[in-house]
């Protein structure tokens, strides 16, 4: 039953003096709720309706939080819109709540499991592919037809691997490798080759003359896929050996072959659901992703934890106007320390380049009903759930989360810049949350992709793996969503369904976050 | 005739105190050059040897200039390396010379053509190639499977038509698009979709919500590609009538249809060699490159520029060093103050990342020789030639040159991102010179390059499509080299020569220069 037709205004807690108009198509004048409240004007759908009367300076509450100061009195039944609204200050990161929210007492959530690739370092992969790592974007090129041929010759002879992915990406010379920063995208790099997708293998092709040598990307003795005494499995396009172009690409497609038996012969086991590594995104979003589908994800993230397993969040500008939530709720006094620095880090980062902290919101979020960043940012931090934040990850730091549960995994909230930075934190399994529509995709991870409204799932109906619109028609609870997506995760994990994505082989770029300059 | 068997060191200047071992392998320990000088250690190839005792703090003099000073005294047959070196401190940017150096008086060159598709705005492309714009990341997938349908279905029915370039790029929401230098990305894209070898049509992809809109990307009446009045021709994903994956792809296959109708009846006219737009780059350096390949780069542009052309020269921290010479070889007073301010903002640029000017030189420069960035400095402005510097193009700001003849567009020297804005800036033919190698290579342009040794012309027989080298072997001349270089480039830009790039179809990725940060 889609209740949608009567007119429905979503109120996200009691003491909101907004709430979202949740009818396709909008309310138009004259529309009379169900309390009675008649609408003096159009408020498309996703937009925000004024439930009561605001004075001018008055406080627009919605999540029981100020999203925005009227700029002048807003009548009860008025659009609500960004030209209406004065942007909340900043959140200062001074006299925070420092880990005041007592952690839920949740039962352990027992019995689920997936079936996947177990690596030599415990972690355990969703998918079984054969990655090549690369130094330098020079050998891009070649990389690229040497994995052709590899996907066009050899992975038929390997049905259990599911795919070659070229690690291409835009670090070259030309950067300042020893700059503040510089250490972010090198790390990145380091840590991506060991995603828990890639088996512990590696095949590394470098050129020879760049900046960032195999040794500084893959140090000796310091790593899982690099131990004390082991050589680099690494083909150098400069090398002596290397008589015309086809020699290097028969030498990275030879060099491939016993990874590939390696990986073939390897089998799915039934793990816990607590090795579920999940990081969480949201793009192209609009008002009913804070609404419907993020809520939903928070569901799904609180049942993670709840089996064990690590849910990462991410995206530092679209959660830093609700920084006082996510103090609070961090596990210790050092944790809430730990997301201050890295904001505070970050705030330091924008204002060295002057940038406008209002432009996050981008046009489509307006026309979607979101007018800041301050109600974006309610709206993201809810795909959180309600764990304690149990650990933070600096970008790119860590080969893995320091600990299982919620981690947040502080990054620009770029979707690609985002998703490369979670793929180097050990990511398995991507959630990915959308109103507007992306048809976002990564080639080293399943992305499963989450619809806020109903129409969008509806129309994108092959692009889109579950609908959370549902929340909004009436026809599903929050949690029940958040469970249907923890079961399709679990579904994804194993192998046994594949995301829209991964059918119609949408790989977006792996886009690396270089703070410092390029020379 | 090799004759590098003999013991040969080339001094670029009488005034030198050191020369670079040509020989390969370089020159042993008791090796007695024909000036009777015996060394007293093995040089390797491309490295410095003393010719004259240099005393403790000494200058080391190359191409007549200081490219260090010594750290202690260094006998006359020593190796040179750059941990015997200070760097020389950098060149300030007051007091310069400016617009000194009167402009040669040459013979214009005339009757070189070659057979190009001419342009409605004039400009001629070297290649007939259908460009698919886009405005963001998230479209790439779906982009990249749509540019293979077109290959596979529609190329073959248009055989004129030379291949389809997806124009994809990491610009997403996510970056600070209003921030001071966020105007430099947007231009970039804006004027690589008008690059001369898309024959003046646009079909672009955008997904809707993203902040960099089709309006803004192409603003109306502003440009060649939208004329006062003219819409865009734009696939949006986001649009209700997209219903599927399949449609958005089917769409934008349908749209390419009487683009490429067009292009395919298009036929090559015979032009000026005046219409050539010549980018030129070094990368993968060796002491060799300022010897061979970028002297005899600097001659074919001499050529150029005689024969009515243009011709870029970049690559701001490598040309940095030699400013002096930049600004007295300027046209004018006003240009030579271009070149300073673009400089200028470059220098502010990096220590506000707080870069360090010497992480300029690669591991593989030092290993071939180049000390410092000095050194390298002095060996990549001879790419230039000798013309006068008749314009200035700050990175992505113009669609084209204000004029022909020689300009310098002012770049990162990131490879990358260098040929990205050179492309941006009407790019019809690119020429690179190596020492160490790269195969380097761009989907929207013939990329000829260059080797500086012969051991790599031979062994990358089929990815270097001109051997410099033959110029340390004594086998031809710079001016020999030059003339061969510019006949290449004329029957590349016919298409009457393919490059080895374009055989092997290698292409790097665009990558754009961003100064501003990523939210």
């Amino acid at each position: 039953m889609n209740t949608t037709r009567r007119p429905l205004a979503i109120r996200m807690h009691p003491a909101d003096n907004v709430a979202v108009v949740a009818n396709e198509g909008g309310l138009a004048a004259g529309t009379v709720m169900p309390d009675g409240l008649v609408l003096r004007e159009k408020v498309p759908q996703a937009h925000k309706l004024a439930l009561t009367d605001i004075e001018a300076g008055g406080v627009v509450r919605r999540y029981n939080v100020p999203v925005g100061y009227a700029k002048r009195a807003i009548a009860a039944g008025s659009w609500v819109h960004e030209r209406l609204l004065d942007i909340p200050a900043a959140r200062a990161l001074e006299g925070l709540p420092m880990a005041t929210v007592p952690a839920p007492t949740w039962e352990p959530l027992e019995g689920y499991t997936f079936d996947g690739y177990v690596n030599p370092d415990g972690s355990v992969g969703t998918r079984n592919l054969l990655a090549i790592t690369t130094t330098v974007q020079c050998v891009a090129g070649v990389v690229g037809i040497a994995a052709e041929r590899i996907r066009a010759e050899l992975l038929p002879l390997y049905p259990n691997v599911d795919g070659v992915v070229a690690l291409e990406h835009s670090y070259g010379c030309g950067v300042a490798i020893d700059a503040p920063g510089a250490e972010i995208p090198q790390r990145t790099l380091r840590h991506i080759s060991m995603n828990p997708n890639f088996g512990g293998e590696l095949l590394m092709v470098s050129l020879g003359c760049e900046k960032l040598q195999p040794d500084r990307l893959m140090p000796p003795g310091t790593l899982p896929l690099r131990p004390a005494g082991a050589t680099l499995n690494n083909v150098c396009l400069q090398d002596a050996t290397h008589v015309g172009f086809m020699s290097m690409v028969d030498d990275i497609v030879q060099r491939a072959r016993p990874i590939l038996e390696r990986l073939n012969a390897r089998r799915r086991q039934t793990v816990s659901a607590s090795k579920l590594v999940v990081g969480v995104q949201c793009g192209g979003s609009d008002a009913f992703s804070g609404i419907t589908a993020n809520p939903a994800v928070g569901k799904m993230a609180d049942l993670v934890v709840r089996a064990g397993g690590t849910v990462m969040f991410s995206e530092n500008t679209e959660v830093r106007d609700a920084v006082d939530q996510l103090t609070s709720r961090a596990a210790t006094p050092e944790v809430a320390e730990a997301i201050v620095r890295e904001l505070d880090w970050y705030d330091h980062y924008l204002a060295r380049g002057r940038a406008d902290r209002a432009a996050n919101t981008t046009p489509g979020n307006k026309a979607g009903g979101l007018s800041n960043i301050a109600e974006k940012a309610m709206g993201s931090v809810v795909k959180s759930g309600s764990a304690a934040i149990a650990s933070v990850l600096p970008p790119g730091e860590k080969l893995r989360p320091d600990q299982t549960g919620l981690v947040f995994a502080a990054t620009p909230a770029s979707d690609f810049i985002c998703g490369t930075l979670q793929l180097a934190a050990g990511m398995n399994l991507h959630v990915f949350t959308t109103g507007r529509g992306t048809p976002y995709g990564l080639a080293a991870c399943p992305v499963v992709k989450v619809a806020t409204r109903t129409e969008l799932a509806r129309r994108w109906h092959d692009l889109m793996d579950l609908n959370a619109g549902r929340i909004a028609d009436g026809e599903q609870t929050i949690e029940e969503t958040g469970m249907a997506l923890f079961k399709l995760l679990l579904e994804v994990a194993s192998g046994r369904q594949r995301t829209w994505a991964e059918r119609w082989r949408l790989h977006n770029a792996l886009v690396l976050f270089n703070p410092a300059p390029v020379t």
